[in-house]
């Protein structure tokens, strides 16, 4: 089975040239002017950018929260996200203290399969890192390619593990060549703030980003570089959501520490005034970190073009405002985080970021894909359009405008944050693996096709 | 006439894969596996690295200094320079005030024609900003296709110019979509410390590093980035051999500012100490910015890496230890500024870089090569092995080992600043536009064939 | 003739403490108490502070400025300077080059001569630093007692020097132990917007703003730290009005530069808004620097609460609105730069600063006098109460308030640049060397009662 | 009882004048030239500077730590303190969880009671913040005068803190007016990289050091500053090492955070190579946070000229080299923490410091008395020579020399860390409150005549 894409333009994240692309089965096979179509099935692509399928690295789908649990699962997220021009994704798989990790990834892995419609992968929290854990890590790197560790700063009492996990995870992630992600912000600090706004009677989601302010993530994130440094290792900050952690990131940087920033696009576009949306509305805008105030949108952009940040990841974990979001109505801390935003992460940032003149094209597909599957390990199977890489391809009409709305969105989830949002720029075509999963903006893709990615220990990108 | 590479294994800025390369003319026409070979002659790269042809921003071949004259002229200098693994360069054509900057542009042409082994485009020296140089600026950039301009801040009363005409120029750059590159050091400073030196009897080598202090270079960085910011523009700075320039660069970037850096595979290897070398070889090493101490080397991989500098210019300006260096015996200001470089910058960057761990093997080629040829508008014809691209491709044996010495270097001078020093990897095969220049490692190419290049406006990579 | 004062509560830069003063002639020789008031005249400063008479670091009186005059000569100028709490003044002689330095400090001597009512020093300009100008700096040093040169960074054309001349200043500055001060802005930048500015038809009072933005303030402040620190000098910084020059300045402190900043009352108070008041009203608040965005009050405040700033200056430098600032009606570099502050300082900065609960007691009298006594040599006569002291002491009436207003202040000029503003405390008696200047909120003075003084070499404060 | 010193140099945090002062009862009632000695003892004080006594914040007598006590107590520790020129110290009250915080004040004021020979004060240790302890803190601070409250980040499982306590700490500080004091080095790196040690094998003192590295300074330094911003709080960080450190607090100051910082005696003059004296000698030098490399001095020194940092504190807590410090043979975790400093504090400094031209001599007086005695409320009976103040006053003689050395001083320890280090400047004679404690270098005081002071609310000095 061949396909022969002709007539667009392969973008990369250094490269931009026309070409035409051959598919062999699930692979690029070449690239080239004048291909022989022998036998393969044309794909016309004038006019369009062929672009390497999205990687979203941060998506939290059927994940219980407080309560309740994500509006989407693996089915109608991976969908969404085909839709919207990502082919693969790395999950957060969570674990309890106590818990084998063994046990926690197989429910992931029970999540996912026979559900996704994309390939993905699983990131994994740790809770804790007394012996046994870590040395179980050893098979979770090896056995599971899972390769990413998680631990989160913040969530005090439920998610929140204290430095020396942080520290013991990181040397640990040396050992065995993983990448530990932080979620950077202060715990103890915002639970103290939050536990005074409830007194107080501040009960409005407004109240979620008074709490959780930006020096708290400044700090947080900070301390993880310093504790990376000294354990000579290598981190990965999650939802970088203001200057005061950018500012930390670039600092590592420049020391030469191994220190890596994944922004996302509510954070590119929104900021803290839609907290303050009448009828709870507010709710709908509740991340952790917070929305900040619209300057630092500008110093986002910014850090993605110098290279401080790396990624844009999704940070997707949809609730509905019907019954999900509104468990919060009186006592703000009861709202569920997070957003529905696995679908537009790519729109958003082609729009805002090429058309809009703030990143170029090869940027784009670096923070969109490609530096994703390298820090990750995907790379050279995803990530890029090139000969030997899965034929995981997005066609993109540039040309096109569209406006985001829930009303034509496909996650399960009742709005949009963009809603309403003009874009540039259109997703055509998706091909997995050399089979369509959208064709003609049509979803042709089928639950279960999606695979389980082992990817492969950190190497410096 | 095609020509079909086997077996080695393609690195881009961003991608590393193996698969055959198709050329067909001057151009890559496929990449792919199984490629037809049909009438094709077939090379063969088992076990090598297929690296795009190395750009190099910043060279001096021909050039006067001081009443000497540099050793390597383009014959010599272009040789040398795809013996190492370079397919392009970027010459500085020098202009005097009052001087139609299309009689400084001839010259320069004059010089290259018929000379050159491979390719090849000016940089343009601003001496003074009065109307008639900005007027001619828009031929300079439109028809021939000169897009960067250089200006100093060192050398007072010969070279130096003030803040007006960088000012100018960089109002006037960004007009016509052209790139300001400054020589960033304080030359009202050093030419008071210079004087002050001789004065006080203070004559060998060493004495220019003393008089060229660091400060003095963040200075007029930071100066330079300030200027670029006020004007809107954007701005390269050459040769950053300090902690204190990478310092401002950085916060320039942080802020959003379109500042771009290059350094030199002497700052990355050398230090401060061999200007004290007996017998007058203090001499060698004398560069503008001088060696600085050795602490600053780790400063620059480290920026490097994290993407604060951008790339790697030789600084090419050869003389002779005899004859040339030495008529500063006695007083260090007369010893002419720079050395011969050309065709060590692959080979130093590569081993002291990838093979030492230091950058990755796409860092590599983006700072050998790609970013250079962005920068400068020379893309996407060169700095990349993708369809269409020009031909320009280095067959590199990573696994050889070498000495580099003046024994068995190509340029046209006495003397290797890297005498004994160890590399890994070496330059086997090396094709400009389709054609060899170098073919195992023998020189088959001709002075003449390498063209002038025409370059792009600006455009953010 | 003795003085006793009491029941008043004696501030000074580092103390606060209730003691009489016994005042002898023109000196303090006793502080305590329950002091014998044999033959003194008592004075009852009941519930009110005694503060060392402010030192103005920074005064331009009887100054010729593009085709006119200040508005206050030395009689008006120092009348209104007491009236504010101020007993001693430095005023800015300036030069021309080619002029001997003693002829133009002959004519400054001749202006102030017979006119001041309180004691004063001149700092001298440096238009050019040739070997007479550097031979004579050290008779203007020794004889003349003047030990703070000022170097102009802007005013192209005008009063701007280069690096060159300010490099040659600081070394000098060092050898003769004398401080430099800049007049921190790139004045090429200033000179091109100013010229592009007029060319597009842009002739109101803002664009004084508009084309001295504070990146040209920030690029020319670090510059002139950096050559300090190269000529291993001393530095003070005028007239800082913006976060750009304090971080520059808070750089070179933490690197252990000897660099001092000054700010000024308009600075800490007003902003840039009011230069589009309608009316042509805006030219009143036409200063070099400019005022700045509103956020940059704070950075100020929080720079000299933390000692990044040591000193605020009035920058006096009155011209009258009708008349005079009118001059650039139609031509906003035609306005004269400058405004009437040298009366209403000491009010501002106690009342914003010490009121408002910004600064403390201690540090204001540390700002407003002590300080600039030390870093320009008048301590230990003037800038504290001690024995042995000159008795330069301020009654001050911390309980009382009041409007400032054309109306009522004594500055022979037609406007008042904080009109209207309620401030906290008042001036009630002023001594001079033991002899009443004001009493009881009257002159008592005498022009020509004034001394010049001889001022010592620079010490570390 | 009148005592009036006759023939020195008064000097203060800001004033140095030549003045006679007059003492009645404990008080300073006059200060001036020809003061009537009616009845009055006269002291002789030619050719010497009459500094205000020193001002210890940090010191920590009859402390127990791991399994010993420190062989100083309130009699040998005051006594050396007083022949060193210190005549008030502030020592840490150590707490335990669940401990009454009255219970452990109660304890240390038994320590102090009838030993002291200088007065004295207490900062409480807070071990833990939950509602009793916060609650009690209002009777800390308005009954016992105890104003100042210290959290650990340190001492995995020993002293430390979590960030809740520290934060509600923070909180109740503010609200109360007391001074937060942190050790600042992240306890859970140092736990780990000290576990790692012994389990490798490394024993030697040298281990202190290593496991001990300023990055972990630097880090909690930070996050301190950032915690106590977000407070609205005010905060002071004890014995600051090094850069790490000091680049944070200057952060925090400019942005107008109310962080303050002191460092010791031994940072400003040692280096970590002592660590490595042969025959276990390495742990005479064994403090938290440890000597570090020696080009931190300057750093250190330039920041106390620049106002980072504010005062100089001993860290006393000596422990003898037999017996004591010889625990940890073998096992570097079990030698004591700490070193004999409380005596020569005044003497480094005035000798490295002021002789050496580091610093001047006003500032000195702030650093060594002045700035500690404001900060923590204890001005202005003491740090300074003013009327209505404490007489306590040291005669210093800056002409002579000494040599510090076990063999000579006054702490009840049988090693000096300065040991051989030649000194400019002596203390002569030294009052408190108006009696003398040491006369003619003999001491003439008597242990339970220190009195405990109470000390006031928190102002920013």
């Amino acid at each position: 089975m061949r396909k022969l894409i002709r007539g667009g333009t392969v973008v990369t994240a250094s490269d931009t040239y026309q070409a035409e692309v051959l598919i062999e089965g699930e692979k690029v096979v070449a690239i080239g002017n004048n291909l022989e179509a022998d036998q393969a099935e044309v794909i016309d692509a004038g006019g369009c950018y062929l672009f390497p399928g999205g990687v979203d690295p941060h998506t939290h789908l059927d994940m219980p929260f407080g309560g309740t649990i994500t509006a989407d699962d693996f089915e109608s997220g991976t969908r969404a996200a085909a839709f919207g021009g990502t082919t693969s994704i790395i999950d957060f798989c969570l674990t309890n203290k106590g818990q084998s990790l063994r046990d926690a990834i197989s429910i992931w892995h029970e999540k996912a399969r026979g559900k996704a419609v994309i390939d993905y992968g699983f990131h994994l929290m740790i809770a804790e890192a007394n012996d046994q854990v870590l040395e179980e890590l050893e098979y979770v790197v090896t056995e599971e390619g899972i390769v990413s560790l998680k631990v989160f700063m913040a969530y005090k009492n439920v998610l929140q593990a204290d430095d020396e996990t942080l520290f013991k995870t990181l040397v640990r992630a040396r050992q065995l060549g993983a990448l530990v992600q932080v979620h950077a912000e202060n715990g103890d600090v915002i639970d103290y703030l939050t536990r005074k706004a409830l007194a107080d009677g501040n009960t409005d989601p407004i109240n979620h980003a008074l709490t959780r302010p930006p020096e708290a993530e400044g700090e947080a994130t900070g301390r993880a570089a310093a504790l990376t440094a000294l354990a000579d290792s290598q981190l990965y900050v999650v939802h970088v959501s203001c200057a005061d952690a950018v500012k930390r990131i670039a600092e590592a940087r420049e020391k030469g520490w191994q220190v890596y920033g994944e922004t996302c696009p509510q954070y590119l576009t929104l900021d803290v005034s839609y907290l303050e949306k009448p009828d709870f509305e507010g709710a709908k805008y509740v991340w952790s970190p917070p929305l900040r105030e619209k300057w630092n949108q500008e110093v986002l952009w910014n850090a993605l073009r110098s290279g401080i940040l790396q990624t844009v990841g999704s940070d997707q974990c949809s609730f509905n405002f019907k019954g999900q979001k509104e468990l919060g109505r009186g006592d703000f801390t009861k709202i569920p985080n997070g957003g529905p935003l696995i679908e537009d992460r790519f729109a958003v940032v082609y729009s805002e970021g090429v058309h809009a003149g703030r990143i170029s094209l090869n940027q784009f597909v670096d923070v969109i894909s490609t530096k994703a599957a390298k820090l990750f390990g995907m790379y050279p199977r995803k990530g890029t359009i090139a000969v030997g890489s899965d034929a995981d391809i997005v066609i993109f009409d540039p040309g096109a405008t569209r406006t985001l709305s829930v009303a034509t969105h496909h996650m399960n989830v009742d709005y949009n944050p963009f809603e309403g949002m003009q874009v540039h720029g259109e997703v055509v075509t998706v091909l997995q693996r050399g089979a369509y999963v959208i064709r003609d903006k049509q979803f042709v893709g089928q639950p279960g096709l999606g695979q389980f990615i082992k990817r492969s220990r950190f190497a410096r990108p």
